[in-house]
């Protein structure tokens, strides 16, 4: 396990391939900051004794402890852990904590590189066990790149007139593969040690060339990172956490890419590319149940915060409210737990929570961050909006006037009030905010394809038994049984 | 552990102490076998291998196999099964399956009763045991009279014109107590074979009259049921599991009622009054996250058989509808999941389940109700309200009409459709359809209730750091701590 | 026009055709006469001076007073007192007017049957006039069969199996036709004077068979009315106004029916099928913005009544409640308004809403429902569901008890306490309550369909031009124009 | 009436009294030009022949033709042209017209003036039609200063620590009033000629010296405007209208103010004060179903642009959330459409709209916001969120790469689908789209108010008449008139 400034020493290292506004930018252009400071506070956590039991895991290939961000899945335990660390992590840096979809995409691979090994006679897993014990011993930080950019959504990879609209194989070479395509909304590529690519949806037959997953380092020849990155805004004078934070997310283009063997996980097998697909979503939706849950909570602190300043917090109709978005927190970390329980233990020996609990919780965070922002917005007024600048506060003849007018409970000073609103504004009437309503909605996967997901995997036969039971129809199967027969297995 | 027959047989030599309809009935008349029924399955069910691991538990006070539902939770794992459970036998009787609230209640008492013993040295908690050994071995059936009429509602017990709206004890004798009160909404009364009578709310240091909690046989001395009975309309020819089932709700009278010391588990401890009737409605909100995930399954289940047979099934739109059945089913029961894991032990050594999951599970059952109602009014169309009555499809003329005229899939046959339409239009445009609607939406408390109930247990102050941590405005307290600090500890 | 003992005098002459319960049963057996008494007080209520200005029209034929529900719209005036008097009325009878289904058919008719006349040279334009003076004169009550039984749904009519499965035209003779097949959900065809058919979807070129519209009296020879009657539950003692209505709804049966050509409007002309349906499905939505406005505002009403009983209409949650419902009502009926506004005049004369804005009002109302239905319930409490029976309250021994703790406020007398909850009970936990919520969501066409029309109907276009020239995207046509146009122009 | 171009020159000469970010800035600050430029419109619009109907209106004071802005309604007529007119200019400009707070103002005014002389002989009517014949003959642009800082909530006017946190009246003079106080969210302040200002509430009879009402120049001595701008992100190539507009929000301090008497409409009458505040924010409601039906239907075409670019406009759940969506646009301008329909005229001759439907209305569109923006963020995908920046595209390497991979349906060019997804980010993901949402919620009465508003004007008592009436229980009163009561009569 190394810390936070090793990891940034470390990426400081990695060449220029940002682009960034127009520009190439390095890894610590200043738009940047926010991320790489998430990033290495994850590496920091696991030295802190208030996260020991979460933040640290024990290497099943090593036995040596490990930054959990870096463990395969072998236990129930393990996913309560992961869910908890990552609700605890997001809490402090304000939303998403960013290293989960590197240890998402690992424990997808390590399922599906097994099966086609077990399937096909390759090494994928052999190449993958390598990898893992490379990415636990260097403590390393990976993104997911898995949305191609997909060109006209109704056509399927081969339909499309520019092939490269998904991510492919071009050639087949005796030491590695060359790739290319593009991924979008890949988050966090720019600070990150390595990329892993993986396909986007199910691939047929005759689909091969798009079955393909494998990991480079992110400066990686080839590789183009073009990059959007998002923050709450700088302060002047009234620092505070929340401006420190940020994300980046890039169409990230491989031109031509070449991946040596040992680092390629799958290429071909059409069969397992829609698996590892679903298995990737699978486990990041697990992982949203721990940050939706702190970022759900993070708006019912604000909700609270506002409520407390403004003097209604004892209305009844805020309560109400107040109560509405404490449901929505249990309910989506509810669903994390009941998936971690009814976990089941692949071939490879890692663990796979259940789908229609993740699934569910995934929807019901996703869905509530309008509701979430609604709330926010109507108890902390418009004030939130119309705030005016900080230097406005610091003027001296409008810096009175604004200190006398912002007054509301006289206990409370006049700088925490403003904190408290810069706080909302930053939350909400910013690139930032507006972003994440964005962000919130569709990262890990939007709530109309966790409906297909949910339908897909529900035993809808057996409800539809419980039924005909009743009603006196003949029915074929059993009524009771509520496991799910999980596609991964 | 008994079998069906053999609690028919017991409730059979009850007094005849049940007014329906302006006249005394027995526990055998025609409108009240459905609950009957369904009571005799809870015995049945214990005996059935499908249900062994979920319904058969092991005394902690005898080490003797016991139904499930005479059980004391000793641990996470009991709640599990008894969650689980819950839903299994739910779903075999079209709903609520009635002998909870006997465990629930007991659960509470046996809290309450211990507390009371070390506290003011009273010999509740050795009652407790001693009813406790003979409802194991006897395999009895309880109810819980908890609910008092509670007269005009923004007055306090002791503030109303008539002392008797909440229940109450006018009397200490040397051998007992005497009561006098109402206990309304007062489910399965007139088939169980004891009726626990528990507090209705918090109570002040000047209303010990109103803090008690007893056991006594339904048929007691003094105790008067005036009944409401429900049920699925009974069939003629087109026979169904689902037209023999039902339920009893009353007003439960106690008119000068004499309760021996040793069925008294609280008099007068006006401290303990409250923590009981939270406890009670918590273990029974737990209770509710099994059965209503079975009820919310019901409906998902026969709303998929009504786009099937509407040939329907794969329109979009219904799909999606399917999937946000199936989600609120998984949140359901994920929440009681949620709960049981995060139980705490209390001093008595029974566990009592996490209670912010109970009631967001609780309280988003009871809102989801109208939500599946409609959605299976919208898939399964009018036809659910319009369809003529079982005999006309036996009438020569109407008959030979209704049957060619019914068709839809030409390989589905006339009866099965009718059976499924029959069965829609008895889960809803029927006495006991819409009776349901509202007894889902209290039964274990309603909403409002539950956002009371999220808005105390919730540790608000921590949401509220963790937004001031971010804004840099100075707390006390942690971000962290994620347990709850349950009242009842 | 007639009073309502007259309408009742007429029916009265009609043959049995009625099956019910698996017996021929006459115009007035029990059951059927909550809807008797209500078209009734159609009749009556245009002579109370009360509803003058709403309930009476001028013929545009004859110069005559009329009863509106006889009234081919003339212009927006009309539409906007067919509306009021849709309401006022349906508050009167605590919900469905029934009369309406006429009026709205006929008015489609008289566009269509003109429509045939220009194009194709038919007379039906000729038959309908004669048959409307007679309407008017006579002052007829009409029901309107559209919906077919419709088979399998993915098959258009031709296709089913059995080509009944949509009501077609068996045989074209001289004098007349003969039909065949069935109409389902077929309001109120048991007390109506006349019964009007007319095709239920649009239909191809090749459909002819199915394109027909007629009118014959409810108890024709071939014409088999199997129903099925819906109404409050009979008091026996606490008699009230709302025992006395209801509806009926049946299958009526088309078997080898013959129509003089004098009463055929439509024939074979495909074309019209589909604007004739669309039409009366118009007219018909436009009055549900009466009328549920009305049944919006019985459950607003009762359910302020129940937050007064219960003493808690000062409570902040209710009183946001009852907002909510206030303003279901308000743009539920802002709707129907601005319809009426937005008609336009076909080259018939008649008027016609506008789509758009009838469609989202009926959907809105059909939604609704469930909320409204919820709110009552919870602001009620459990007692709507668990209220002993009216002759519990009648024995001497339980009726003491039912008067002593039914009291809440000592101001308000335990009979109307005990009116108030049976009032809810009926409303909801009754047969007639529960069908209520079928027959909201759907009657007058269900959300989806509108969904449908409104998607269709919308110039989304035009929408698009707007985003497209913020944007900065080169588009044609308008930006402005915000007038429908209309499908039946 | 004068055009744009005449207004900008007018507001140049006004002095520099504007604070922003810590500086005093002029009236062309290009942070204020998005504003200036919508106000400059209205202007133009004027003289464009698309909107001659609805623009220009008749003074009833001159007989000139004047600007519908300076207009006081003289009938139904003028509230629904004010009305078309604000829906027309809002789908131009993108969302807020922002110069109606002048006319919602001043017809307010109108009325409460008037009242003031008839009832105690002031001079404030006289005032205010002075003013009046100046504003439309100078055609002046005016906004609204109502919203007071307010202080501790709970708290009334003289409850304050500083009573400055209301506006008041700290001295009378001879000639003339000082006003001492801040107005908040004050929109548009920066670049109007004239602020009105009016009370925020009910004032009680101690509490006269916070019941003022007047208008002042927008520079006038001891005004100091500290403000907030919004606008879209501006364009560096990919110029657009949308880049032109924008928004200010301040807060107008008013220190030591001296208002001459002919300026003043109310001082002191404080049972003026909460009917002016009321029949403002009713105006403003009214407006709102103008410009909210805009808003709503600019998220609508902007979703049918993203759906259609992504090629899933033929998918049913897209179309049935275009329905929704369209649905929501009609029932928003309905509800305004039936307000003007039920307007009453007061003494003074204004029309006042109803209050029911304008509140139904807007509390309709400032909820239905986030569910749009939910809307367009799900059918438009994650890009709208993570797209690069202008620069990107027009760099030469990543430009190339950015063409190829935004390429969906090859139909579309590049730069459309640029041009789009540019459009939803600057909607929804920028400091412009985060404030709308906030914004769209609070401007013109947040929500919970609106509630209030339908509870307190709403007859409720005529509501629970009708559930009487069908129950049995007497009632005094009608159950039919569906008119309201206006307070403001």
């Amino acid at each position: 396990m190394i810390k936070g400034d090793q990891y940034k020493q470390r990426i400081a290292k990695l060449k220029n391939n940002i682009h960034m506004g127009g520009k190439i930018v390095d890894r610590f252009d200043p738009r940047l900051m926010g991320g790489v400071n998430i990033m290495a506070a994850t590496y920091d956590f696991a030295f802190n004794p208030e996260f020991k039991e979460v933040g640290v895991a024990t290497s099943h290939l090593t036995g040596e402890k490990i930054n959990r961000f870096c463990h395969i899945h072998q236990g129930v335990e393990d996913l309560l852990n992961k869910q908890k660390m990552t609700r605890f992590y997001s809490q402090e840096v304000g939303g998403c904590i960013q290293r989960c979809m590197g240890i998402d995409a690992l424990n997808g691979i390590s399922i599906t590189s097994y099966d086609a090994d077990q399937k096909y006679g390759t090494r994928y897993y052999r190449n993958f066990i390598e990898f893992m014990k490379r990415v636990q011993k260097e403590d390393l930080s990976l993104n997911c790149a898995q949305t191609d950019v997909k060109g006209n959504r109704p056509w399927r990879p081969g339909q499309q007139k520019d092939p490269d609209l998904y991510l492919r194989v071009v050639e087949k070479k005796k030491d590695g593969i060359i790739v290319n395509g593009a991924k979008a909304h890949n988050s966090c590529s720019v600070y990150v040690d390595e990329i892993v690519a993986i396909p986007t949806r199910f691939m047929k037959q005759d689909e091969v060339d798009w079955a393909v997953a494998f990991a480079v380092p992110s400066d990686w020849e080839g590789v183009t990172i073009i990059n959007a990155a998002y923050a709450p805004p700088k302060r002047a004078d009234l620092h505070c956490p929340y401006e420190t934070f940020g994300i980046s997310h890039s169409i990230t283009v491989f031109d031509h890419v070449f991946v040596p063997w040992e680092r390629v996980f799958l290429c071909g097998e059409a069969d397992l590319a829609g698996k590892l697909a679903l298995l990737f979503a699978l486990y990041h939706r697990h992982s949203y149940t721990g940050c939706k849950a702190a970022l759900s909570e993070i708006y019912t602190g604000a909700t609270a915060l506002a409520a407390e300043y403004n003097g209604i917090d004892t209305a009844q109709h805020v309560r109400h409210k107040l109560a509405d978005m404490i449901q929505v927190v249990d309910l989506i970390f509810a669903a994390g737990i009941a998936a971690a329980m009814n976990a089941v233990k692949t071939p490879s020996g890692t663990y796979v929570p259940d789908s229609n609990y993740c699934n569910s919780g995934r929807m019901l965070a996703g869905e509530a961050i309008y509701g979430e922002y609604e709330a926010l917005a109507a108890i902390a007024g418009g004030l939130a909006a119309t705030l005016p600048g900080e230097a406005d506060f610091e003027n001296e003849k409008t810096g009175a006037y604004l200190k006398k007018y912002i007054m509301r409970d006289p206990k409370i000073p006049a700088e925490h009030q403003h904190r408290a609103f810069r706080l909302f504004q930053d939350m909400m009437a910013s690139v930032w905010g507006g972003h994440k309503l964005i962000d919130a909605l569709h990262g890990g996967g939007s709530p109309v394809i966790e409906k297909v997901a949910l339908y897909r995997d529900h035993d809808l036969e057996r409800s539809k038994n419980i039924a005909k039971k009743l009603a006196g129809i003949p029915f074929e199967g059993s009524t009771q049984d509520i496991k799910r027969r999980p596609p991964w297995l």
